[in-house]
């Protein structure tokens, strides 16, 4: 099968880890007999750098005639401590996510046995622990209105939500629950935040189509501590954005390294396919960056195209790398394999 | 000394802490020579029930008048998953910190000792972490306008914030951090929110005026992480209201036990103390919940009046009552304190 994959490497260390999927994705297509074009284009800083706008509309319209986008990474330090600042990359991404309709965060997190000893978290804790995260991620605080007054003097962001958007993802998580553990948790504020009461309500309403799957609800404060608490209670959790934002990087260090997790973000007509580990700029073209959540978010846009053998393959040889050491330095001290020897290894098994 | 104290036990299991440190600020006034009056009223779901009001306004004049208040706990299950509840308790807490003005809430964090073990984190990422976060209290989206659309089919929440707002609770976070180990961490969302960099600019100024403390600047997702991978990195951690009560209760499952954590909420003319813990429905009644958070708060509530020696001897009656194992369930599994033996061995060693 033909399709056409846009490359978005971004910024810090995302040309290097992007490379490395695409190189698997390349040995998948060449065992499975499949075509997948690759484009390139320029998001976030390296593009603001460029060509002074961190979302190129031609960036927006390679991804839009997609139909997947393999994304790196974003961010660098020179605009975070800018309050001034009026480009940022963020924006770039905030925009893509937009513009594509990607409503859709989904971030899986398990903890791989033989990295378990890794986890700053005792390991009582979270043998066993697999939950995957829907967050919403197209509206919310992050898209309302935003202002500041004139004199500077005081700032605003509006926080909405319609019951429309909530249940859209709402779908897709209790369809994710249906196929998993079939328990679902709503993490909202709901004791205080009106848009939470929607979301609760919207929620318990759809709750009766999935008969099948046990609801629960917990305020976010009581979920930031019951994450590292108890994470294996969890299976499937849904939540609005910045929520989402909070409560799935704490998740992430559950299992010991953020340079695993692979993140999905879904819309009607669009995907876009990215590790949830940032652009990590002080290990730009070291080589040591580990390129397995970008590789592992290769195989779930393997996955969305419906090449579930294809993604099972890559999954496989993820594993393998990690069972026999071919890692970077994060995962394993003791070797020192670089992002690249890493990609070749997969490259070969596949 | 003679002062006002006003005792708002609340629900579940806030009365019968609440009993305990009444007892031993008892013991302190006798042991000291001051004279406290202590006067009770209702709050939450008992004054709900009782009054048909969260905040009756006779409980609010009683605490405007105290030179301090002693707070138990708020919240009863009956109100959570009813999201069209027009009254709930917690509507009392929110109404008390905005009346009285409580613009800070304080919230130390340390890991002691002979409990590290029942941490679900590794001793050695641990050991030794001690911080303080401070928490605007009566501002953002807990308390901007609130909408529902009239078809119910969107809601919205308003984040404001003013320079002045930021100012007078970053002072207080500025000279905490200048008598402690001078780091001062904002955590806030400015690559996304008009608030957060409204609050980035505004700390970066004040920060001048504190040319001794080092400030670092921190998104909560990314804070959310260092929280659980290196605790220890922090000393004075200041945030925004919503943010503040997401990382404060993940921060609180450090130590191994909410059941110690203690709070102060400030402001220019009144102050309150409570236990971090809420009303833990499920205990109440039984004799089980660990009182050593609520006697903490009477502490902080002894140094806000000004009485630093005896608050000091109310923390080492507590340090004492946790080596010696005088402890409930919740700390010690080998023997079975009841709250109220706690409570009467704090009071013996006063
Ligand atoms: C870079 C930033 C705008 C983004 C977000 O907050 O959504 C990131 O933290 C993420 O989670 O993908
Ligand atoms: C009960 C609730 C409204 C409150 C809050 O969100 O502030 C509580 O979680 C807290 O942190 O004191």
């Amino acid at each position: 099968m033909k399709f056409n994959i846009a490359v978005l490497p971004g910024d810090g260390i995302g040309p290097e880890i992007t490379q490395q999927s695409v190189k698997v994705l390349k040995a998948v297509a060449d065992r499975f007999d499949h075509e997948f074009n690759f484009e390139e284009a320029e998001v976030g800083a390296v593009a603001i750098d460029l060509l002074g706008d961190p979302l190129p509309e031609s960036t927006l319209e390679l991804c839009k005639k997609s139909d997947a986008v393999l994304f790196g990474a974003i961010g660098d330090p020179k605009y975070d401590n800018d309050p001034s600042a009026k480009v940022r990359p963020e924006q770039g991404l905030l925009k893509l996510r937009k513009e594509l309709g990607l409503f859709a965060n989904i971030r899986p997190v398990k903890v791989y046995e033989n990295l378990i000893h890794k986890s700053p978290l005792k390991s009582e804790n979270i043998e066993g622990a697999d939950m995957v995260i829907y967050r919403e991620l197209t509206g919310g605080i992050y898209f309302g209105e935003k202002s500041t007054a004139e004199d500077g003097k005081s700032a605003s962001d509006l926080c909405t939500y319609s019951v429309e958007e909530i249940e859209r993802i709402a779908h897709l998580a209790f369809k994710a629950a249906e196929k998993r553990r079939k328990k679902l948790t709503l993490v909202d504020k709901a004791n205080v935040l009106e848009t939470s009461r929607l979301w609760r309500k919207t929620v318990t309403e759809i709750a009766k189509d999935y008969p099948g799957v046990k609801v629960d609800y917990l305020f976010v404060d009581n979920a930031a501590m019951q994450m590292i608490v108890n994470p294996k209670q969890f299976d499937v959790i849904l939540t609005e954005n910045m929520f989402g934002d909070i409560i799935s990087d704490e998740a992430s260090v559950i299992g010991g390294s953020i340079g695993l997790l692979e993140s999905a973000s879904i819309g009607a007509d669009n995907a876009m396919f990215e590790p949830i580990h940032g652009s990590y700029p002080q290990a730009t073209g070291k080589g040591i960056a580990n390129p397995l959540a970008s590789v592992l978010s290769a195989a779930m846009l393997l996955d969305h195209l419906n090449l579930k053998k294809e993604a099972e393959t890559v999954r496989m040889a993820v594993e393998l790398s990690i069972k026999l050491n071919v890692c970077t330095n994060d995962l394993n001290s003791d070797n020192h394999y670089s992002t690249e020897r890493v990609g070749d290894f997969l490259e070969s098994v596949i």
